[in-house]
């Protein structure tokens, strides 16, 4: 088991130190760390879209990785400071829902307050808990530091809403959840959502104005300007386009709200 | 004490591949080095700017940390490559203000003008010192090499105006230096500035239209749409909104000139 | 020789978690991997774009180098992954002409297409082999991995048209490859290009309606306002301005089509 793999998802952007900064209070208590960049690029305040890309990321690291989440809009008011441990991945962060869905998905999770100054860097301010706490935390992880040295088992962590399609019937009600970088329009519809339907038959996928009526299997498939739908690197459901842009071809856009989708099973 | 880690500021953004040059060039004459990004999103050739980032983080990092800063617009002219040893913290980059306020502040710096090519990566180009010369220097400096063996002692080093807030009896004069990726307002109005003041009566912020007469503890004190000033984690003086851009709702924008703030203490 | 650097270079920008992912398998296999980012902003499935940056960047790192290269929009169809050695770099990536300059200009490179799953993360999915395959074959390279156990030679590996200018009598006809972050026009005549004129006589250099008739030295050069032509850091011919955008100045947009630069020699 490897201690020394530190990931970072935050909502700081790259204009700004401050990822860096946490970096250099890492290298202080841990000079041999070796730190990854998630993403800095989590919408502002936006605790469901920075739990989602932890959860559909985390998986990918070894065993030992630390994972600190920083989506902390209530920096310096009484929301807790947490670590989680969930098989042998730790997770650092604010107890708002950043880290819910891996505490829900594990029943046999280990989840801490953080309480203990000794693993702080002092004084903590009121504003910056990533540089504060839960950096200095990570690397106390990663050269072995006990979590339940650190704080005391933590009653009732903050939840956020499930973000699963709902079945009714042959339908599953789903929505779309983003857009990547490539203009894909990705969904909360997973794979294993859509594995109850029965084998025969046809799905038949809806978004908007439009119907879909295959599940591709790659990004070229479909004529150029043709709305395709496959199954994405994480599982979920997307709306793509060959050489296009399915955002723009929907008018879909991250500002406004984002539309829901609609999985329907026909019978042949 | 570390001499493996290498901090990287630059004005150089991330489409391009120059900053991950620098870090080949680097990783060629010191494999173990741990290369950090602070920035490289410093506005083009805004030495002002990339010196107060740079001022701002370097703490953070562990004793034996060497900090490269390229914002350089006079790459390749008679501006003088500098190495700048200030306590246990290496600076190396162009002799144009950018860590002026490194040596300002410590009397006991030593300023080194880079002219040993061997420490260099030859033919030096006139276009990109960030890889030829400041690269391959922080290496050397990472493995030991000795700063006053690169070049020799340099007088005058190019300074750049002193960024402080001025005092004039119970009134502080200062300034919006920059928007951080939350739309907070940052001032140059630091903590220890406020510091003369007397402990009695009350402080009262402006800037623009606005009067703020508190000073708030954390970004989520205030109303929803409420204007608040706080000490952010540099402990500078910032103007924020409980869950919105401040730099909105004062319509302040970094491409435009940026306002003064005041800070007036008012006997009670 | 060193084994363990790993450059990324991809369109996969950074607000998503690809490239971290592509971290965390790689590192699940070999902890000791420095990994550092070329770029992720290749434009996206700009093919010769890619080509064109892992081309110029690659020869600053050192002998033992592996770059992963991942700019794929016919990922999961029948287009083949593949590995390449050239001197003592490697080159991992899709055969679709992104490692295309690097085989051409090496007739000793040795080209693989890559099929042993045993490298491979398993299953394989069909939208993100930067994931699945290139990542995991990287990171076995980088521990000593051999690349013919890897698969077997290849043949008529997937070319792009050659991006060099055409000379005619005295006339170099090129052509603008791109912006960079500070607005420099960036062209595809190299400085090589340039040798053959005659020793006497004079180069003027034409793009749009504008003429430049002397080539100088560092970016300062020139009053403000004023274009002027230099050769950069990757020995390309550069149209820049002094202190300001030269794509601003020139009206020239990277989501226009480009416009042609010649070179003329004119007899004194």
């Amino acid at each position: 088991m490897s201690h020394g793999i530190i990931t970072l998802l935050t909502d700081f952007g790259l204009e700004d130190p401050y990822a860096g900064i946490m970096k250099g209070v890492i290298l202080g208590l841990n000079p041999g760390a070796s730190i990854v960049d998630l993403t800095h690029q989590i919408k502002r305040g936006d605790i469901a879209h920075g739990a989602r890309v932890l959860q559909q990321s985390c998986s990918f690291f070894p065993s030992g990785a630390i994972h600190v989440a920083v989506v902390d809009p209530g920096v310096g008011t009484g929301r807790r400071p947490m670590v989680v441990k969930s098989g042998n991945h730790f997770f650092v962060g604010p107890d708002n829902g950043l880290i819910w869905p891996i505490i829900k998905a594990d029943p046999q999770a280990l989840v801490i307050h953080l309480t203990n100054e000794t693993f702080f860097q002092l004084p903590v301010s009121r504003t910056f808990h990533g540089r504060d706490i839960f950096a200095p935390v990570a690397a106390h992880l990663s050269t072995g530091g006990d979590p339940l040295q650190m704080g005391k088992p933590m009653e009732n962590p903050v939840s956020i809403p499930d973000d699963s399609p709902v079945r009714e019937g042959n339908t599953l009600l789903g929505r779309v959840t983003g857009i990547d970088h490539f203009g894909n329009v990705i969904t909360n519809i997973h794979r294993e959502d859509l594995v109850p339907f029965p084998g025969s038959g046809q799905m038949v996928i809806r978004v908007l104005k439009e119907k879909i009526e295959t599940v591709s299997k790659t990004y070229a498939d479909g004529e150029m300007g043709e709305l395709i739908a496959l199954l994405g690197s994480t599982g979920h459901l997307e709306i793509a386009v060959n050489s296009d842009r399915a955002d723009r071809l929907l008018n879909i856009d991250e500002s406004q709200s984002l539309p829901g989708v609609t999985v329907d099973w026909v019978e042949p």
